[in-house]
């Protein structure tokens, strides 16, 4: 019976994959309990299961492609969030019109819960717009915090003063440059530009991270000042992103806000500076007094939200406090216990944000047969090129009397990962940005990633102060997130 | 201004801790990004981040209340839940309408965000609804995992026979005491006596498998047929449910439905005892082909998501098909690896799991002071001695001739956890369960949780087969879930 109805109805469906018809063929065997109450619960859990599955077989093939091309394993979930997105197979689709949801996928759910067509998909969508968002932030606050219980804090601030030169120098020169070139050469409205201009400031530091870890250099003093480079880079991202909405916003910029955003931050740095020692005991002691093996943990995760709520709290962005968080527990002696119990959330959650981050690329407006989009692609490799320069020419800025690779400090700044991506998907949702323009970032932050560990390693290797090529070819084969001695 | 607007509101709203006037005095000192875009994506962030962290530090001190009178964590968990949720502190709500949602974590996320005070109702409320559901999903899920992880497949079939009528005898008894005395002597109607009947009949196979854990006789012959003998009881459990579900809907018993779901049942058992070397040897070669060291737990993640969406096509429930996932790649070379790997997750969402359920639990149909709640009360009272002696019965049943502690096996099946929860969770949306029998039911769960591990130590210990009550002393300090050799 809920065989022949679901085979009827195929006959009115596009028959896209041929595992439609194996479901229909596989329908009268399969029966689910089709029970009023259960149904929407069954569709919800199959969805969530389902799509997880999905996300995780993609990940794991073009992460091992990638590898094997001696390419970070990032690049394989942005990849498969491409292939997954609405532009190519449908599986994951964020908009909540307009794009067609895979229809074999909406079948085979069907099949599995027996729950009706309109309960299926509408337990999809929303999977797609709440929980894998959800997750993605989670994969992201993960991210930045076991970056921070990574990262040295004592080297952070001896590196200070000369990741300041070169943080405030890469934010500057790609923004301008960007902006003005956007405008005069494109004639790009002023605030489309501002806004890409902006997305030229950032520096991710989970890739970057990553991809000193990777060659072995984030303890260097190249890594170190890169390291905090890119932190400043966030905060400096974070107040330019400020003034730029308030520019969409109200059409002018308020002194005030700039102010009050560069204050906060630096009290907040200095705070997680200053106060470490203190939060670190009174974390240590509290866990030691607790009989539960699941204690650190859940205290662990109990500091890092209150650090995130507490950034949101003075405006400032919530992977920030993730960070200092990080920072902060790092320096305690559970830094490597933590490190390994985070690894399989990073395993999970950084998966599921780098792919959402692929899925939601339009990848329509990137064909190049299609005469409308060459402004785009033309917009793109001017974007790339500034993206580069403007780092590499940060670079050169450090001001010390030490040898140092110059180069591989700009080079190390050169990926914009996560952070740019999130800058083109508030203008895009701001209304700020043009799809074409929208797609140039995309193209500029995914080329950018993509370029950085190849330049790296060409730069490190001929370095005086890091001598670890042939480590980094072997260490390159690799995930793109940071991996402890995980037992 | 922002904090003048809050103060002035503060007046008409209920002070109902003093940490709102604090937060009020905070206020001018805090300003977040009230951009009309960036609000709701920071409400929703702040709402799931501030909600895990109460969760979680809840969780830790309850659970640690519970540790030093030498109880089992899970109890700390499930109390914890009670207090945050509606009948207490009002801080987790589920429900939709009706029950009041704590004012200072509303005013504190509103201050956090800067959003407005609809915007973070609203993400507050989806986060219980959605999210807090989700989680707890995963949570089940991954402990029926790990508890199959954690199972011996060889020694499960060898006790398979035994296990049997133990399992027959443990649903039968309860089930058709239970809702005789309900209907007899009660004067219950027959639906919600069979619900209540159902309910009885479940055995928690993650807190069994935990107290076997904790007292070192999970390989003991007991430990198995107890294990054995609990997934049988939930493969049982799910047909006697899906024959409530029926008789509910329809009115009537369909005989096809419940011969459906018996050799679908069977099948699928046998599937996972037979298949297992061929879908575990598979899956060892895929992970080993990969260099990438998020394959192991993603295409474990993609293997258990497999099994459930199969377990689910097939009429049963997604956790059967989690515990067979579990009980395969138990038997590969990744078994240990998987468990710390896993480890983690079950300590943030199992925490959530249990949490949710105590949140869930109206309390107030408790108070002993109110006169209507006093049927309630002596309806759990019974439930409590049919649950208890229902299961003492069954382990008397066993068919063996070798000497063996019959006691503790029946007894090993007495915390009916969370299964008894989902059947009574179940009752509760299809409007079949009173607010009275509802509570009835869940004060039994509780009780039958909390008393197993504090009888079976007694039990245990006078028992031929197993003298390590000392180890338990010691042992019994630990989590309620699967603690692996994670360094």
């Amino acid at each position: 019976m809920l065989g022949a109805i679901l085979t009827a109805n195929s006959l009115e469906l596009n028959m896209d994959l041929s595992i439609t018809s194996l479901l229909n063929k596989l329908s009268p065997y399969l029966l689910a309990a089709d029970s009023a109450s259960g149904g929407e619960e069954k569709a919800t859990i199959a969805a969530l299961v389902g799509t997880a599955g999905i996300i995780f077989i993609f990940s794991v093939l073009l992460g091992e492609i990638c590898t094997r091309l001696q390419l970070p394993t990032v690049l394989g979930d942005l990849v498969a969030g491409m292939l997954l997105g609405g532009s190519v197979l449908g599986l994951i689709v964020f908009s909540s019109e307009g794009v067609e949801v895979n229809t074999s996928l909406l079948k085979g759910l069907e099949l599995v819960t027996g729950a009706s067509s309109g309960i299926v998909e509408q337990a999809y969508r929303f999977q797609m717009k709440e929980f894998l968002n959800e997750s993605a932030n989670i994969g992201l606050l993960t991210l930045l915090f076991t970056t921070g219980l990574e990262s040295n804090l004592k080297e952070l601030i001896r590196v200070g003063t000369q990741a300041a030169t070169v943080a405030i120098t890469g934010v500057f020169v790609p923004f301008v440059l960007g902006t003005v070139v956007l405008i005069k050469f494109f004639g790009i409205a002023t605030i489309p530009a501002l806004f890409a201009g902006a997305a030229l400031t950032a520096t991710s530091i989970g890739i970057t991270a990553k991809v000193l870890q990777d060659i072995g250099s984030l303890k260097s003093d190249e890594g170190q000042i890169i390291l905090g480079a890119a932190i400043l880079d966030d905060i400096l991202g974070i107040v330019v992103l400020a003034v730029v909405l308030s520019l969409v916003q109200t059409g002018e910029i308020e002194i005030s806000n700039i102010i009050y955003l560069l204050t906060s931050a630096t009290l907040f740095v200095l705070g997680a500076i200053f106060l470490n020692n203190i939060f670190g005991s009174i974390f240590v002691k509290a866990v030691k007094k607790i009989n539960n093996p699941a204690a650190l943990m859940l205290l662990a995760i109990v500091f890092l939200n209150a650090c995130s709520l507490l950034a949101t709290a003075i405006g400032l962005e919530a992977i920030l406090g993730a960070f200092a968080a990080g920072l902060v527990l790092g320096e305690t002696e559970f830094q490597e216990k933590l490190q390994g119990l985070f690894e399989p959330f990073i395993f999970v959650y950084t998966t599921i944000f780098f792919v959402t981050i692929g899925a939601k690329v339009d990848l329509s407006v990137l064909n190049p047969t299609v005469a409308a989009n060459h402004q785009g692609l033309i917009i793109a490799a001017c974007l790339i090129v500034i993206a580069i320069l403007g780092k590499i020419v940060a670079g050169f800025t450090l001001f010390t009397d030490k040898p140092i690779n110059r180069l591989a400090i700009g080079t190390g700044m050169i990926p914009r990962g996560e952070v740019g991506l999130v800058f083109a998907g508030l203008g895009a949702t701001t209304g700020a940005l043009s799809n074409s323009l929208d797609a140039a970032i995309i193209i500029m932050v995914i080329v950018t990633t993509l370029i950085a560990p190849i330049m790296l390693r060409f730069v490190f290797s001929s370095s005086a102060t890091s001598d670890n090529s042939e480590e980094y070819a072997e260490n390159s084969e690799t995930d793109c997130v940071p991996v402890s001695k995980f037992n």
